[in-house]
């Protein structure tokens, strides 16, 4: 067993296994797999004591189910996030019955992420909202016109919403392009809040694609706006690093696309991928399915993925947990009371159902101002 | 049911259900949850009919098991190609018992595809083998010197492999950082070729990270490499297609983080996954996890995952199958009769259980060749 493991990157996976001996096994292997990725008796032994990972505990945890925790040398990773990546679940992906249950990171490695460039605080600044909780509502549905968008923008920051973000299918679509429809809805938030006095903040969703990226960032900052909605899994989780690395933008992540990971026995724990991989790369925000919604998500899951990304880690700041995927405007302060103030609530389609979408918007805002000063 | 299905995405999913009545709303609300993702009855009715999906077939295909093909307008996708991985199985890769078992996309999507640059005819010129199946060989394990990598490239050029790949886990550690890593190693190709008269390719992994991935491709391309690995998961979907979209060099995708979206009930079918998507956003080469190795993958799902790599797809070219992970040496000519000549045999580590890694390389390269003039 390794010793200085605060240096080291410490993986916890559950296996299915029928003993211990097959447990041990089948995590030998992994480690293995996870890095030299050959067979143990071709590797150099210098390799074999520094490459491969170590295994420091292996317990039983159910019927047929153990935790191996592992570490590994930085060095497997060097500065590469994608080889962290592949490193933390790569081709052990692939194999059955294998999920990554925590993480924990070495300063060596988080060097190397960017992490929120903005972070709690920081957002809690560009929305002028010190202390209580910060509402989000979503432009949608996709196949409106720019004028369309626009007016529901308008109506969100007319009721004070903290941020506007596009809807995260709001690409380029002929029916709304991409340049049109930021600079409508900009425009017409930053109207908004010249009349109301209001400080709401667009958010457009930027998935053109790579290519266009650096484009669109530039675009939607000429524009004035100070956030962007990106989804990890579909432009990538790297991708998402190097934009928050530039430091421009405040960041919101979109679990689109993360579903396959988040099975109970194979391979990631929600509190894992969001509360430490996407606040990682540098999600100011992260938007996660919130329990009671239409996403089968357990409480637990939502308190734990709201813990990590607040937790303190090694000079990466605090991201905003921000609960969504069917938050009903009668529940919220039931959420605010479990989730406390350092959240941002996504509320989407139970406030297109009221006929006056400003009004109802700001009856809502008002309810969870007063939770911020009780 | 819409008609014109030829211009329509054409997606087909299969769901958990216990009868008609119940799988036919669960095809409803993935449609909706896919496109608009708001409650129907707060959609614009023009909406409704354009962009939520059709229905166009609902049939059993097991106990609790229904069949539902979706259609789509492409105008739900636009010219980006992260909103068609969204609308594929974005959000309802959150949802339960979902699985993608079969797409096919109109002209109007693939055209903003980029598709591989070389494919199978493109890589044949580069390898200068115009019909025999090809051999790929990876360079590892992570942990060695550039020198010591370089030692084993020139070992597999020597033997004749048509293309020496490094490790997808080769990144940019302190062992062998990135640079003077690739430069021995294509050094040591171009050697080997010189004294032998042969052509073999050596493809750096270029994982890194999106900020270098540019500069590290000018930088392979100015030492004469013809090609790359990427893993389309870790670096992102979409920046494959972005490379590939250059035309510069050829693209080997790796199947790193992919394995959650392969399970039985729930994710993309590996012959989706592997065979059209992979294919589209651009890989010459496609690896995969091979029947009968140390991944649990069937004959059935290989075969289906070579013939759409290789099917006529609307003017993107065909891309090689590269099955991979645990594919014995011993056993290569059975694989080769099931699998036929327009296929590229990754093998690995059984070629680094041989004493002699150049000459056990020219005898497994001997056979290939002699398969190809049969």
């Amino acid at each position: 067993m390794a010793s200085h493991t605060n240096d080291r990157i410490n993986v916890v996976y559950q296996l299915a296994a029928r003993d211990r001996k097959q447990a041990l096994a089948r995590a030998r292997d992994m480690t293995v797999e996870q890095t030299v990725e050959v067979p143990a008796d071709v590797v150099p032994r210098r390799l074999r004591q520094t490459m491969v990972g170590a295994i420091e505990r292996l317990e039983r945890v159910g019927p047929s189910r153990w935790q191996a925790a592992c570490s590994y040398d930085p060095a497997v990773v060097g500065d590469s996030a994608p080889q962290l990546f592949n490193l933390l679940f790569g081709n052990i992906s692939l194999m059955p019955g294998i999920r990554l249950v925590d993480l924990q990171l070495p300063r060596a490695v988080l060097a190397g992420m960017a992490g929120p460039a903005f972070g709690i605080p920081g957002l809690r600044a560009l929305c002028g909202s010190p202390a209580a909780p910060l509402l989000c509502a979503a432009a949608k549905p996709i196949g409106l016109s720019p004028a369309e968008l626009a007016r529901i923008c308008h109506d969100f920051a007319t009721g004070g919403v903290d941020i506007v973000k596009d809807d995260h299918g709001l690409a380029n679509q002929p029916a709304a392009p991409f340049r049109e429809r930021v600079a409508r809805c900009q425009d017409a938030v930053q109207q908004a809040n010249a009349r109301s006095g209001g400080r709401t903040l667009y958010f457009p969703n930027l998935s053109r694609g790579v290519a266009e990226l650096l484009d669109d960032l530039a675009y939607v900052r000429s524009l004035g706006c100070r956030g962007v909605l990106l989804s990890p899994l579909l432009i990538g989780l790297d991708t998402v690093r190097t934009i928050a690395a530039r430091g421009e933008v405040a960041i919101l992540g979109h679990p689109t696309f993360t579903g396959t990971l988040l099975q109970p026995r194979h391979g990631i724990a929600p509190e894992v991928l969001f509360g430490t991989l996407f606040r990682v790369i540098g999600s100011d925000g992260v938007i996660y399915p919130n329990a009671g919604g239409r996403f089968p998500f357990s409480l637990k899951s939502c308190l734990a993925i709201n813990q990590r990304l607040r937790a303190p880690l090694d000079g990466i700041r605090p991201a905003f947990p921000v609960p969504g995927g069917g938050v009903d405007v009668a529940h919220v302060p039931y959420w605010l009371d479990r989730y406390g103030p350092d959240t941002m609530l996504l509320v989407g389609s139970s406030l297109y159902a009221r006929r006056n979408l400003a009004a109802a918007t700001a009856r809502l805002v008002e309810s969870i101002r007063r939770y911020g000063d009780g």
